[in-house]
């Protein structure tokens, strides 16, 4: 399952929109509304398909971070990479919703619920190649070869899990790789197409870059915590839906260490994925990861330091990066 | 379901190879190479994947027009192009046969049946993204819009035959933007490909990319008429697949004008299948259908008498064009 939670709550992102200085908001909104101008501009099955996925859309944070990695720029090319990176990020949730044949996604009917598969899949596609369009009409070679990168890296990851799904050989290094490609690499996509188009210049890409890969894996770890500790009424879903679908997180990989006997576990249904939880938990092995991903806030932190960004820029990239990991807490 | 089938026999291929020059043979070689490449070099999952895919290819088609668009000029940028519609190709195919549910292609087993629809989908992603980073590394911004619009179209494409499934409502002009959209755009983005990288330039690429559009939708008609017609013997699949999975092609809309009666047709099986094939060629729909196919092959052809071509480009473009119609005739 793809990392879906809002990166913060309200009050975390009123904090990062203060911090970044007066364009943010406006640019943020413009994004918006150049989605759902692509979202009408293709056909009305795209139009009927996408309304949900739009407006399931969350806290559009892989925009904001296009926007805040530009420093206090302000561009028509920023607002197209802006949408460009959340048409990738929805077509990767139709297509995941297709895989895990989910219903609703924060309480709307997902496009494979309504459409079907071939729906969905045809979906994801326009999807993908629209982010496509959007940055190519920058003209920004650099800024096309970053979204390519991102994409193949997603899918990739994508394959990684299906692979690596019930197995009880999952390293902690190859699970951190696929966090890096599921969901860390369109991080760096949005840090470095900030960059790139924005202020810092690509001078500053390879930085930002970095910085989103940190804070990207760092948000991935948050979630698998999440799936494992709940509680579910703030996470909207119940505990444990990874156990189910065979998905191997760091809070398993840390607890079979701890308890052998979590070895041989496959759970059958959501009573028993509960339980598994409770012995994930038990072993301490949520807390163990919940360093992991704090470590790698911090060193997405170091990143900015050797940056020549301004004060506002960097101190909206600080609440972003606190952001990935205090959701919840 | 996509048009698959090869567009010529051996003989056909080999007179468009020899009317091409002696470019061509060479670069279809290089093409070919490059796509193990890039097939070897993200992840062993995707090589795992993709292998019986690649091997499964057909007859390379799509790089063949970019190579024979592009006059006799030869270039890295145009080997990756080729590379480029093809991965595209390949990306739609894999993903088709997750819609299918297929288990083979060309005698080889799908990825949706080696790897499940999970694995399938996340290597059609894959195959898409790296056909947009192939192009974005020529450095023209123009010959990754023509990709990404042809993607577009494709998907577009895709969701208009899944709205029309089972619809008695039809129209012939729905079914020829189908056409355009789910194939023939993707011809054109070959043909412009082959002309803003090649020799005859970016003054050339409307021109061309209309001739592609045009032998598309000729080449989509008569995939749909063989699916009618037959024989299995030489398409190699039973008749009625498109009867048996509700997609509405121009043979039957046709039929369905001369005898109503087959309105009302649902086949539920292969044998109702054949029996409705029948029925559909007794009205003569076919003989008007594939009319209609070389009319669109003669409005290609007009399109070339235009354009400033060399004789052997001009031969081998009426050549390919020809093919597309005598298939299996």
């Amino acid at each position: 399952m793809s990392a879906t939670t809002p990166v913060s709550g309200p009050e975390q992102l009123a904090a990062v929109l203060d911090a970044a200085g007066p364009n943010l908001r406006p640019l943020i909104e413009r994004a918006e509304r150049r989605l759902q101008e692509v979202a009408a501009s293709h056909g009305r099955e795209l139009g009927r398909h996408s309304s949900n996925t739009l407006a399931a859309g969350g806290k559009r944070l892989r925009p904001m971070l296009v926007f805040i990695s530009a420093g206090e720029a302000d561009s028509e090319d920023l607002v197209r990479a802006a949408a460009a990176v959340e048409l990738l990020h929805m077509a990767t949730l139709v297509h995941d919703d297709v895989l895990d044949r989910a219903p609703l996604r924060r309480g709307r009917a997902t496009v494979f619920a309504d459409g079907g598969t071939a729906a969905a899949t045809a979906t994801g596609d326009l999807l993908f190649s629209r982010a496509f369009a959007e940055l190519t009409a920058t003209g920004h070679a650099d800024a096309v070869r970053a979204l390519a990168d991102a994409t193949s890296a997603l899918a990739r990851g994508e394959l990684m899990q299906r692979e690596d799904a019930w197995s009880a050989d999952v390293s902690r290094a190859r699970y951190l790789e696929r966090c890096e490609l599921k969901t860390a690499r369109l991080f760096e996509a949005c840090c470095r197409l900030g960059a790139l188009l924005g202020a810092p210049g690509a001078a500053a890409a390879d930085a930002l870059g970095e910085f989103g890969v940190r804070i990207g894996i760092a948000f991935q770890i948050f979630d698998d915590v999440l799936d494992v500790a709940g509680p579910v009424e703030r996470t909207g879903k119940p505990r444990g839906t990874d156990l189910l679908d065979g998905t191997v997180t760091l809070p398993l990989i840390v607890a079979r260490e701890r308890d052998l006997s979590l070895l041989e576990v496959r759970v059958a249904d959501a009573g028993e994925a509960e339980a598994v939880c409770d012995r994930i938990a038990a072993t301490g092995a949520l807390e163990d990861s919940r360093r992991e991903a704090l470590d790698h806030v911090a060193r997405a932190k170091e990143r900015l330091t050797a940056l020549d960004l301004g004060a506002r820029t960097r101190q909206a990239l600080a609440l972003v990066a606190d952001g990935v990991v205090e959701r919840y807490s």
